[in-house]
């Protein structure tokens, strides 16, 4: 068997996310339809995340398993081949046989992109969130560096978010201004259900002014998500680069960052 | 009773058409249930042009009749609140009860995008149409000026196409080369239909060589589709203009052309 590692992304707009669903479009259920139809069998592929319904992916990773004896470039053809013009396979590679998409990543980045303008522009529909209200930046940007660290972000995300450890570290936590508005860009070790929506939600009432950002050190500690109601859209949302290696996270932030390992069976 | 006159843009991607359809989405379904709903009584719009399944709209007029008592402000506001969010209302205006938006529509402007890269972009799904090869534009820039001038169409538009006359003037045709890729723009005292992406359609087998712009007159002369049996996707086509005047005509394209009037009840 060869373990099989692809790099894709995707326009969230159209699908009700990664994880394949009874019915409707899924990232995951295209993948594996085509698997399915290439094996003579069900194949399953492994992601580095699972982003909700609409969310977009720059980069995203998945792996599978397979006895077919094709290079990696036959791979990427007939995948782009198969694929609707809303998933791109950018590279294939073949890789160890321990590797694990979902446990060998060590971090991920998102990018949450606003438009500000006198009306709303429907070209951007489901790629940008819209946001007519002028915006304090400088508080934005202040807020967002509170979030940078080791935290429990239970005030931050679902309630409905079923882990263990709600700790996670944040190694990238800010405010870009861009041609049309502004992207707020973080990266963690991890992210909890709708964690990022969540701190976006907070960051433009910051922004308003009906929020402070000195407030944050408090409303992590206090670990109750009734304290943050919102959540941003998920049209602004991309998954844009996943870490797959602790050299490539180090590589960006330092040799002394604290990075979260969840692989279990390292031997 | 007050005619309303109401320009509107539109990303085409997630619409059947501009038309009503007995099921799914639809421009005039949404204005047309908004307004059944306000006037208690179905009110029908009459659009300037009826645009088809994924065609976008920079600029689209439609106007309606109505004894209810709202300023053109309050027209739009209540219009885009009632709007999803691919739909978009720049301006609500009064107008005469004479003023038909069909017939006074005296010329339209098309524009189509075309994306080159290496790979495809999911982001521009339905939104760019995908060349991957290079293509020779200085031909396609010849080719497209052939088109200019007064000619029977019938070579360059569907079968299907059910209208007494297929003469039409074409002010406007050129290539124009953007950051991406080359948009073809067209203006026209009017198109029939699957015109622009016929025509579109020709214009990428000469870039790539496959045909000639030297025999655009003979194929425009023989007047049969089968010789041109080739139509572009729906997904880069944008109707860009209406003009809704022969004043607003002559100011772009000067005082001797040829202008076509629908308007058969002057006095």
């Amino acid at each position: 068997m060869q373990r099989v590692l692809v790099k894709i992304s995707y326009n969230g707009a159209q699908f009700l996310g990664f994880q394949i669903q009874n019915q409707g479009r899924t990232v995951q259920g295209y993948f594996e339809k085509l698997l399915k139809r290439m094996h003579q069998r069900p194949v399953r592929i492994h992601p580095s995340s699972r982003t909700d319904r609409g969310v977009h992916a720059l980069e995203q990773y998945f792996h599978f398993d397979t006895h077919l004896n094709l290079t990696p470039e036959r791979w990427q053809y007939a995948m782009n081949r198969a694929m609707p013009d809303d998933i791109y396979v950018h590279e294939v590679t073949f890789i160890d046989a321990d590797f694990h998409c979902r446990y060998d990543c060590v971090g991920k980045r998102y990018r949450y992109a606003i438009y500000q303008a006198p009306h709303r522009n429907p070209f951007w529909s489901q790629l940008k969130t819209y946001e007519p209200q002028s915006l304090n930046i400088e508080a934005m940007q202040r807020a967002a560096q509170y979030f940078l660290g080791t935290h429990d972000f239970t005030t931050f995300c679902s309630q409905k978010t079923e882990v263990e450890s709600k700790e996670r570290t944040i190694y990238e936590s800010r405010i870009e201004v861009t041609q049309d508005g502004i992207d707020f860009i973080i990266t963690g070790s991890g992210f909890l259900y709708n964690m990022v929506r969540v701190i976006m939600a907070y960051l433009l009432e910051v922004g308003k002014g009906k929020r402070t950002a000195e407030a944050i050190p408090q409303l992590l500690a206090k670990k109750d998500r009734n304290l943050v109601p919102h959540t941003a859209p998920a049209e602004g949302l991309y998954l844009e680069k996943i870490y797959l290696a602790p050299e490539q996270l180090t590589a960006d932030f330092g040799p002394d960052i604290k990075i979260h390992v969840k692989k279990s069976t390292q031997i």
